[in-house]
C-alpha cells in the first residue's frame, strides 16, 4: 500500500512559522514519526511552493497511489488548478488542514479542493494526518 | 474517559434515508461496533430531532465529558444557539458530518458549529465518528 | 385513502392573530368543514409550535401516509431540518400558504421546503388546503 | 361566468419540448378535457411567445373576465412589464407553473408576477389548471 | 422641427390604472393640450405594448426626428435592447417617468436607458413631457 | 400590573457562561433583587432552550400580560417563528441584550425580532432588564 | 410666489471645474439670466459647501418658500440627514443635476434624495434649473 | 456628576416634523423636566445640524463628562468620524433612537456608533433618554 | 444540408450603427459573400427586432435544419424565453457575438443563451458567423 | 506565418481525464492532424501546468509570433497575471475551451483573460484550436 | 515651493486618542521637526473637524499650492465631496494614512479619495508625512 | 543595512509593456541609481514571474534581511500564499505599487498583501522604491 502526504506553500515552515498557530514541530520530524507508526504503509512526503510542480506531482502519482493526503496551504483558497487535478486523477484524496481554518479570516474558509476530495479533516492539528492515513490504511 | 456523541436532526432515519449518501446501516448497529472497539472508553450515544432537547444534553453533559463527538445534521446550517452552546461548554467538540458537504448543495458548505469546536471531520462516513474518538482517546 | 395536515408555528393563532392577513375562521371549523368534504379520505390535522415535534412526525406519517399538505409558518423560511425531512420520507408532500407570500416582506419569498415538496399553492387562502387534497383525492 | 388561461412563450411546444419536465400531452388536447369538465364555465385558451401580444391580451379581457390563470413561461422571471398589467387589470390573476420552478435552476425561483397575483400553484402539471379553475368556479 | 413622444407598455391604460398614482387624465387629451401649446413643433404620439414595435419606431425615426420623448414605461427596468437602440440612433432622447420612480419598488430605480439618454426628468406627471418638449424646442 | 421576563437559549448559563461577557452573576439571583425592587409589579421569570415552548409561553402570557421583557439570545438572530409571534401577540415586547451585540460577531447585529418590539436596549448589562421592567411601570 | 435654489459642496467652482462636464459658465451669471426670465418670481440663490449649513438653510426656508430647486452635489449620494430634512419641510423640492449622473460612475447613479422630492431633472445642464423653476412657476 | 445629551441634524425639528414617528413635544420641554427629574445631576443639552460642531463638542466635553446620551439623527448611519470620536473619548456614550429604526427604512438600521457606545436603548420614545440617564446616575 | 443564420434586436443597424464596434459593412453584403464561398449549403438568413418573431423562428426551424447560428443581440442579456427554446429544440445552436463582449460593459459578460447551445465565438468580428458554419459543415 | 499553440494545466491530460467533458484524443495527435492540415503555417505546440512558465513563454513570443491560441485551464478563472501578460504583448490571442464552461460550475463562466484576448471559441471541443489557427491563417 | 499638509476629524486628538495606534506625539511637535527639516519649503498646517471647512480650504489652496498631503481621516471613507474637490483643483494631492488601514475593519480599506489623488502612502507613521513632502519637494 | 527589493510577474516588461502606465525606464537602469543613491546600503535586486520562485526566495531572505520592498504584480490580487509568506518571515515588507491602481480596474484595488505589509506606498512612480528604501535606511 503506498499512500503520499503533499504540502504546499509555507508548510516547509512548519515549526518556525507562528508557532501559536501551527505547533512547533517541523514536519519532518513528524513525519519519522508516522513511517514507525505504519511500517506496513509506504509513505512518501513531499512538499512544494510551486503550484505548477505540486499538479505535475498530482498527475505523476495520482494514478498509482493508494492514496493521498493533501494539504495545499494558502492554494487551498485560490487553486482550481489543484482542484481540477484532484478531480483528474483516480487515487482518492484527503484533505487535511492544521488549524481550524473556521476560526480564522474568511477567506479561509472556502476550499475548492474540498469538493474533489473524499473528504476533509480540519483542525486537529498534525493528528489530522494521522487519521487520514488510518482511514486510508484500513 | 467519557465520551458522547450526539446526532441532530433526521438522523435517526439513517439506513432508510437516502442510502446512496448515507449508506445503509443504523446508526445504533454501528455504534455496537465503537463499543466493542473502545472497551476503555464510557461511550454515549445520544439523538434528538429537537434543538431545545440537543442544547440541554449539551448544558448537562459538556461540563463534565471528555470529549463530544456532534452531528448536528441540518442544524449545522442553521443553529447559532447550538453554536453558541458548543462554546459556552468546557468539553471539546468536534464536528462530524458522514457525507462530503462540500459536494452538495451551497447552502450546505456554512457550518455555525465549526469555528466553536475543536476542528471537523467530513465525507469519511461513519469511519468519522471512530476517528473523532481516536482523537479524544489518544 | 389517508392524507395528514400539518400546520407549523403561530398557526394555532388562526382567527385570532391578523385576522387581515389569515381571516377569521379557525382551523378547527374549517377541518370539520373538510371532513364533511371528504368523506371516504381519511384525514388528520396536525398542529404544533416546535420543530421537533414537526419532524417526528414527519417521521412516523411520512412512509405511511398518502399525502401530507404541510404549511410549516415561518419554519419554511429558516428550517433545513424540515426540508430534508420532507426529502427523506416517502410520502408526496404539498406545501401551502394561506397568504401571498410575494406580496409581502422579502425573507418570506424563500422556501426551504419548496425544493423537496411536489409542489406549492400560495396565497388562496384556507382553499389551498382543500385544493391540495383534492390534488391527492384524484 | 367567463375564465381565460393565457399561456405564454414555448408552451406552444407542449408535448414535444423536454417531456421529462413538461409530460407530453398537448394543451389543446388538455383544454378540451377541461371545457367538458366545466360545461358551465366559458373558458378561453390563449397562447402567445410575443410579450406584447400578451400584454394586448391582458388589457382586453383584464376589466371583463372572471378569472385568468397565467403561466407566463421564461417571462414569469423577466417582465415587469407584464406584471404592471396584472397590476393594473382588475380581473383576478393566477398564476400557475407545471413544473416545480423551485427544483430548478435557480433564475426561475423569482417571478415577477407573484405579487401581482391572487396567488400560484406550482409543480402540480397541468392539474394546476384545473385547480386554479375550480378556485375560480367556486 | 419635428419631436416625437413614444410611450412604452401599459401606458395605454393611462386614466385608467392606478390612477393614484398616474393620474386619471388620457395621454390622447393630453397630447391635444400639447399640439395646442407648441404650434410650430411637428408633435407625434406613438404607444406600442411591444419591445419589438418599439424597437422598430426608434430605428425609423431616430435619424431624422430632432427630439424622442420616451417612456419606456417597466422596459426601462428590463430592457437592454431599447437602451441600445437609443445609442444607435442620433436624435437625442430624453426620458420621461410621470411617477416618482425613486419612491417606489426598488427595481424601478434602476433604467437601461438613462445612461444612453440626454438626461431625464421623473416624478413630474404628465408635466414632465412638456419640459421636455421645451428643452428640445429651445 | 404583570410583567414577563423571557430568556431564550443558553441564558440558563448566566453566571457560567463566558462570564468576561455576561457577567457571573445569575439571572435567578437577579430576579429576586427585581422582585423586591418593583413590589406592586407582578413579575414572573421563564427560560426555556426550546423554541417551540418560548412559543407556547408567548402564546399564553401575550394576551393578558401588561409588558414582556425578552431575551430570546441566539434565537434572535435565527427564528422568524419567534418574530411573528411576537408580531401576533397583543402584549407589547421590549427587546433586552446583555452585551452589546454590536461589537460582537456581524451575525448578531440582525435582530428578526427589533421590528415587532416596540424597543430595544442592548449593552447595558442585567440593567438593560430593570429599565425595561421601568418603562412598562411607568 | 418665493423659490430658492440651493447647491450644495463644490459647485461654487462651477466654470472653473472640469468643463467639460459642467460647461464654463459661472452659476452667478446663470442665476442673472434666471432673474431676468422670470421676474414675478422671487427667486434667491444659496451655496454652501457644509452639510449642516444646508440643512439650516432648508429648515430655515422650507416652510414658507413655495419651492426649493436643490442641486446637493456629492451629498446626494451621502447625505441622509439632508434627504430627512427635504422630507420634514413642507416646502416641494425638486432635485437637479447639472451632468447625466447615469453616464458617470456608478456610486452617482443613487441619490438619497429622490424619494423624499417631488421629483428629479437630470442631465440637461443648466437648464434643468429654469425647467424646474417653471415646474413651480406654473 | 455631568450627563450630557447630544443631539444631532433634524432633531431641532421635534415637535413639527412627522410628528406621527416623533411625536408633537419640543426637546426643550422634555429637557426642563429632565433637569428636574434629576436635581443632582449636573443636566446639559446640545444641538447641532453640523458634524464637525458634533465632532468638536464630543472631544471638548468627552475627557471629562460621566456620560454622554447621544442621538447623532441620521449621522448614526453615515457618519464614521462621529463613531470614531466616541471611540477616542473616554467618556462612557450611550445611543438613543426615538424612534424603533428597525421598523423603519433598511439604511436605518445599521449604526456606525453602535459598536463604539456601551450600549443603545431604541424605540422607546423620549423615554430612552431618560433610562439613560438612569444608567449612568445609578 | 440546411443551416440558418439569425440576427436579433438592432443588428439590422449593422453598418449604420457604431462602426467602431461593429465595422461598416451591411450584414447583407457579408451574407451574399457567405452564400458564394458555401455553394453547398442552403443558407437562409433572417433577422427581427421582436423577441417573440425569433421565438416562432426557432421553433419552426429548429426541429429541422441543420444548424442554427445565433446573434440574439441585447437578448442574449436578458431573454430566458430565447434561452429556453434552444434548448427546446433540437437543432444544434452556435452563439456568434461580433464584438468582444467581455471587453464591454458588464452587463454584457452573462449570456443566458450560452449554456443551451453547443458552443459560442465571440470577439471575432463577422469572421466569426463564417467559422460557426464552417463548425457545422465539417 | 508563425502560430502558437499554449495550453495551460492539467490539459497533458487530456484523453486520460474525465473522457466524457474533453474527449478521449491527446492533444498529440490532434496537433500532427493540425500540422498537415496547415502545412504553410509554422504552428508550436506549448504546454506546461506552471503559471511562471507560461508567463514566460508568453513574454518570449508574445512580441514575434503572429498569433497565439490559449487554452489556460483553470488558470483562465484565476490569473490575473496571465492576462497581464495578454494584455502586455502585441501578438493577438484567441481564448479556446475544449468543453462549453457556460454549461458547467458557476466559477467557469468568468475569465480574467476573455476582455485582453481578440476574442474566444468555446464549447467547440478542438475544433475550436482549428478555427482560431484558420481566423490568423487568413 | 508651497506645500500644505491637511488633517481631516479627530486628528486633533493625535497623541491623546488611541496611542497603541496612532503613537503619542502631538501632530504639532511633528511639524515643527518638518519645518525645520525642510528649510526651502513654504509648509503650512491645517486641521478641521468639518468637512465643508476642509472643502474650502482645498478650494482656496488648490489652485496655488505645490502639492497637498491629505490624511482625512474618517472622511476618507465616506466623503464623496472631499474626492470630488480633490479631483476638481490643480494642485497634486498625495493621501496619508499612519496606520495601516488594511490591517484594521473592512469599511477602513476603501477610500474615496484614492482615485482622485497622484497616489497613496498608509501605515508608516508620521513618516508617510515626510516621505509625501519629499516626493514634491524633488 | 540588507535591503532587498522583489518584484513579481510581468514587471520583467517594465519599459517596455503599456508606457503611458508604468512608463519606459527598465527597473535594472533604474536599479544602478538606487545603488548609486544608497551607498551605505546592501541593495538586491530579484524579478520572477513564478509564484514559487517568489516564495523560496522570501523564505531565504525574509530572515535575515533589514527590508522588503516588494511589488508583486497581479498576485497582489490573487496570492494568498504570498501573503501568507509575508506574515511569516520575520523581515518587514512594504508594498509598492509603480501605478495608482486605485484608478484602474476594481480587482486591482485589493492587496492580499496589504495587511500582511508594514505599510504601502502606491501611485508614486518607481519614485515609491526608493522612497520604500528611505523608510528603511532610516
Amino acid at each position: 500500500m503506498k499512500i503520499l502526504i503533499i504540502n504546499g506553500p509555507n508548510l516547509n515552515l512548519l515549526g518556525r512559522r507562528e508557532p501559536e498557530i501551527y505547533g512547533n514541530k517541523t514536519f519532518e520530524a513528524f513525519f519519522e514519526e508516522l513511517k514507525n507508526e505504519f511500517p506496513g504503509v509506504a509513505l512518501e512526503y513531499f512538499q512544494s511552493n510551486h503550484e505548477g510542480v505540486l499538479l505535475d506531482k498530482l498527475h505523476n502519482a495520482g494514478f498509482s497511489a493508494d492514496g493521498i493526503v493533501l494539504n495545499a496551504g494558502a492554494l487551498t483558497h485560490t487553486s482550481i488548478a489543484l482542484a481540477d487535478a484532484v478531480g483528474a486523477i483516480t487515487t482518492p484524496v484527503i484533505e487535511v488542514h492544521i488549524s481550524n481554518v473556521h476560526k480564522r479570516e474568511g477567506f479561509r474558509h472556502h476550499s475548492w479542493l474540498a469538493a474533489k476530495c473524499v473528504g476533509s479533516i480540519v483542525g486537529l492539528g498534525l493528528e489530522g494526518y494521522r487519521l487520514a492515513i488510518r482511514y486510508f490504511a484500513k
